[in-house]
């Protein structure tokens, strides 16, 4: 299969920093879309896999799954995108297409184990995918999402990750106009969470540990901001919640998040994988017929739905943009949670 | 208020046994229904609240909320029932009426706490009020259901608690034909769960630890046995239920079954009261967007509906009949196990 050769960022092991390198894109085949790289959001997964903290990195590795980008190549069967077109590249560019999941568009549940963006099994190469810190990318059209133009499109490439993150479960658990819907931490989900819910109708409260995150949480939509670490306020929200998300990506404990569902509620993770301690209580789970769950992602159709939301009503991640060269210091500064609330990779720097 | 007094059995502490003693049940208010008990199964709670398991036991104890008899009595509003009537009382003899679960006839949910059949605060009485182990009671119409004359009125009697505590979460996740349904532990709630559901339409598997169990369950109408303590048979079943009931009611490892799991599945905790030990693991909730949840007993409506259902299809418990007086040697046989798969009470035994 032809290729190209293109420059990317990348790194060669999990205690190496992210530097230079030149990466392979195979030519586009009949159902092919050749993107050219405008910006590319910094995930926390884009860490996490660079330096192995999962385990199962496959070196080089090229991160990147917040991808915006322009046309600049079709193959011959193509018809949902032209040259020329703003288009976006999320987690997933491949999926079995035959497994229940995916006939049902929930190809991020593919049973036989969707593509990933990066660190994925190039099914048209060998070896494994190469993400967005690079010039181009070649993906099927099916993978491939419609950008609207009237947004920022810096500030849309955050919605390919945590955006559709979030967006899934509030679509699934059917959150709309009255729901109550609480947002647990303030990152690159949390605050496309509150965005989102708002966009969709819901009255939003965010919890958080501190204060000092109280004003940017009303700034971005919440009606209100509970200080978690204070009883007297988490007491006043006991069984308010239909819907939380929970966004935190380390350890905690989720019971007290428990008690402020309301009957039927549901909390729902999205950033923690891991065991829960301390101990799940099953008490309020069957007293109140409440329910823990977990959400990853989203399938294409829904992450299309997303974007095109977002277009009618103006809503974009919070970013600060930054050049190619400077994504280590970029993922020590998201070590330190120092980013409000995302980094986008302004990839024109790449080509310096 | 004029009351009359009636034999009961219960005890006077947590660690003597149950013994014949008088109760008093008031005279019926215009909305009362007064029944005459002719059966009361034993479930699991009578036994805990009893003892003072769970603390908070009030003393003297009459336990019983699996009530089957004929209605003797109507006040003058009553218009449910009339006297003759078969008549049931399960878990719920008041609730506050007013708020949105008591509105939304999820009386066992009321939020301002629903009245226990025992151990509840008695609005009319004051002091706490006593179960189906005496010779009758009186009840608001509201909360006593009316029973189908066709079936086995003592194998009805465990409908009101085991029966409705699976059918509420069997109908709370949308059962029915092609559903794949798995039931974990073969006791009074789990055959109840696997006829219910067998019942509904859908495919059941129930999983048990110990081989000794698969022929019972099988009898009683699962599609297949699996032995929980066999790898392969565990792995044979990974990601294929849309519902699992879990009954086991002491502390046990719910991530085998999570595993077993389809993609947006759910695991219903209804037995177990207490921490998920050992660490519920966050991965697969994620990965497949499924959900642990908990569910108790089921509302009145919700009660009435699975009586008729049970009419209708003939479904019953499958019992071992007592006298009053074999309570206590019923309780230490229950400890181990040793019912197929429900004790229940032939109140005539009382009045000997």
């Amino acid at each position: 299969m032809k290729t190209t050769i293109v420059k990317a960022f990348g790194t060669k092991a999990a205690d190496k920093p992210l530097i230079q390198m030149d990466i392979e894109r195979r030519d586009t085949t009949a159902k092919d879309v050749e993107i050219e790289i405008l910006y590319c959001g910094v995930c926390h997964s884009d860490l996490h896999t660079a330096r192995n903290d999962w385990g199962g990195t496959k070196y080089p590795a090229v991160p990147g799954h917040e991808i915006v980008g322009k046309v600049t190549k079709v193959g011959s069967e193509v018809t949902k995108l032209k040259v020329g077109d703003l288009a976006g590249v999320g987690c997933i560019v491949d999926s079995c297409r035959e497994c229940n999941s995916c006939e049902h568009d929930l190809e991020q549940y593919c049973q036989n184990g969707m593509t990933g963006t990066y660190n994925g099994k190039d099914k048209h190469l060998g070896g494994h995918t190469f993400g967005g810190y690079s010039e181009k990318v070649v993906v099927d059209e099916h993978y491939v999402l419609k950008v609207p133009s009237n947004l920022n499109l810096a500030a849309v490439a955050p919605l390919l990750c945590a955006g559709i993150t979030t967006w899934s479960p509030l679509r699934h658990w059917k959150v709309g106009k009255g729901s109550k819907v609480a947002v647990v931490g303030l990152g690159g989900l949390g605050h496309m969470a509150i965005k989102l819910a708002k966009g969709l109708g819901a009255e939003v409260t965010l919890f958080s540990r501190t204060p000092d995150k109280k004003q940017d949480g009303l700034d971005l939509g919440a009606n209100e901001v509970i200080i978690s670490t204070d009883a007297e306020q988490m007491k006043s929200v006991r069984g308010k919640f239909d819907l939380i998300i929970d966004t935190v990506p380390y350890i905690h404990d989720i019971n007290p998040y428990v008690s402020t569902l309301s009957i039927n509620g549901t909390i729902v993770l999205v950033g923690y994988l891991g065991g829960l301690e301390p101990f799940l209580n099953t008490v309020p789970l069957i007293l109140g017929r409440k329910s823990v769950a977990g959400s990853v992602i989203g399938g294409i159709a829904e992450t299309q739905e997303m974007l095109d939301f977002c277009g009618e009503h103006n809503i974009v991640s919070e970013i600060e943009i930054i050049n190619m060269q400077d994504i280590n210091e970029a993922y020590e500064r998201m070590l330190k949670s120092d980013v409000r609330y995302r980094f986008v990779i302004d990839m024109a720097s790449l080509k310096k």
